[in-house]
């Protein structure tokens, strides 16, 4: 589990670096990027998780998510995992790009040949976190999470599961119901199996149905995103919150998509919101 | 001399977009984006052109600059030329990335096979200006222009040839004296053929020490840029400006490199610095 150094760039007075190591979950080496302030000098500092979307890597939100000036500013380190295991061992189906490389769905595998490598689940959640607790100045007392797409998902579901760990949880454009969504059921069921009772822990919505709570979440949507209808439907988490007495902040952006152009423009919001309940 | 949009999306409020054009100029077509600001509906904007480095097209600096934000505060359009011609037609050098595609320098090429296309300093000066008038709400009697590294070489040639039209000029670790620089000396060959004189007129240092004269330059330059010794050298400029009497402030800052994480750190800097010269 000893980690490696890719690359470092100083920005905005701190330092944005790559690094890899091998992962004894996933069974291959993972990338991933941290951003540490320029306040690391002085201290430890909260963490915040950046979770990705279907087809991206740890570097589309380092390259377009326009967080490192606020976070430098904020003392923030940001922490942008991979979105799956990746390697000539590992098994895919390169022609969907919406099942293996790229498309972990932060779940952890039951079904051969995935159960070896696909546990982002547990990657994102104890083994990823060991590692930045201890090669970086990262207050693991102060950590909070949001993420884009199946990166939304995998923030809510993730914050649903862990209420006392993180802080604050906030998405961009999130599925929020992946069970019965068409671009993510068909790899629930090659990830977990038939038996859909079994998907319900990776599902925000039906978490919260379970039983499941958290503070409150945070959720920016594009009103012209091309999946909302039938891929992010925000509208069923609003009512689970809403029938748990959770808090919910869901703001429609009329005319914003699915990109990082959408994702950038309000960065510094949901930075300034996680920043606001990390200090608390 | 058509505009096709290719991609727009809306961000910060405005539209970044990215239009193709068949240039008569590069005899191909082209390609560039630009940022339009929501103030755009109360009335003509301020124009900032950015001029990219070698291997850069439009998309570099639109996906990583970080300009948006600032822009759609200050009401600044921001327009992303690509840095050649491009196509099947278009003689290249694909072994080379210091000439040809990505490569254009910024000059007008006299040698054939290149004389055709390779026409970027009238395409910037000339036939995109003209295009961006009749297409966007742009108010060109407020025009200030910026660029890096080979983009810093255009920006600073450009602006000294034309010291009336830009009201402002700045660069990111700009090639200050491309005829003597080995990444730059042997496309200038090519692209001009042996006559050296010939040069003089695309080389920031040689026009000032042959009478050019602008109002003043900001550059910020990464102390740590690897190509700072052989390729920039921005130590040339500041004698050049010192014996002509130009002003110029030249930041070196430590630590930073050549790439899009130090262009972003300082990218408001330079917004601020040439807003203010743009509604003096």
């Amino acid at each position: 589990m000893a980690m490696k150094t890719v690359s470092t760039w100083k920005s905005h007075g701190g330092v944005q670096g790559v690094y890899t190591h091998a992962s004894d979950v996933c069974g291959c080496d993972m990338t991933f990027a941290v951003f540490v302030p320029p306040q690391a000098a002085e201290g430890p500092l909260p963490v915040l998780w950046y979770l990705s979307g279907l087809t991206c890597t740890h570097a589309n939100v380092m390259e377009k998510g326009e967080y490192r000036r606020l976070a430098a500013e904020l003392g923030i380190i940001i922490v942008c995992p991979d979105t799956s295991p990746r390697g000539e061992n590992v098994p895919d189906d390169k022609d969907d790009w919406q099942f293996g490389s790229g498309a972990g769905f932060y779940v952890d595998a039951t079904v051969e040949p995935y159960a070896r490598n696909y546990r982002m689940y547990t990657y994102i959640t104890e083994e990823l976190p060991a590692l930045i607790a201890r090669e970086f100045p990262a207050d693991m007392e102060r950590q909070s999470i949001f993420g884009h797409s199946m990166g939304g998902h995998g923030a809510l579901t993730i914050a649903l599961k862990h209420p006392d760990r993180y802080r604050s949880c906030s998405a961009f454009a999130p599925i929020v119901e992946p069970t019965t969504a068409g671009w993510s059921s068909k790899a629930f069921e090659r990830y977990l199996g038939s038996d859909q009772d079994s998907w319900r822990k990776y599902d925000a919505c039906a978490l919260v149905k379970d039983g499941a709570r958290f503070s409150e979440f945070l959720i920016d949507q594009g009103a012209a995103d091309s999946f909302l209808d039938e891929g992010l439907r925000p509208w069923l988490f609003e009512e689970c919150c809403r029938e748990a007495g959770i808090s919910l902040t869901l703001n429609m952006r009329e005319g914003y998509d699915h990109s990082y152009y959408f994702i950038s423009t309000f960065m510094n919001d949901h930075l300034r919101w996680h920043h606001q309940r990390l200090t608390a």
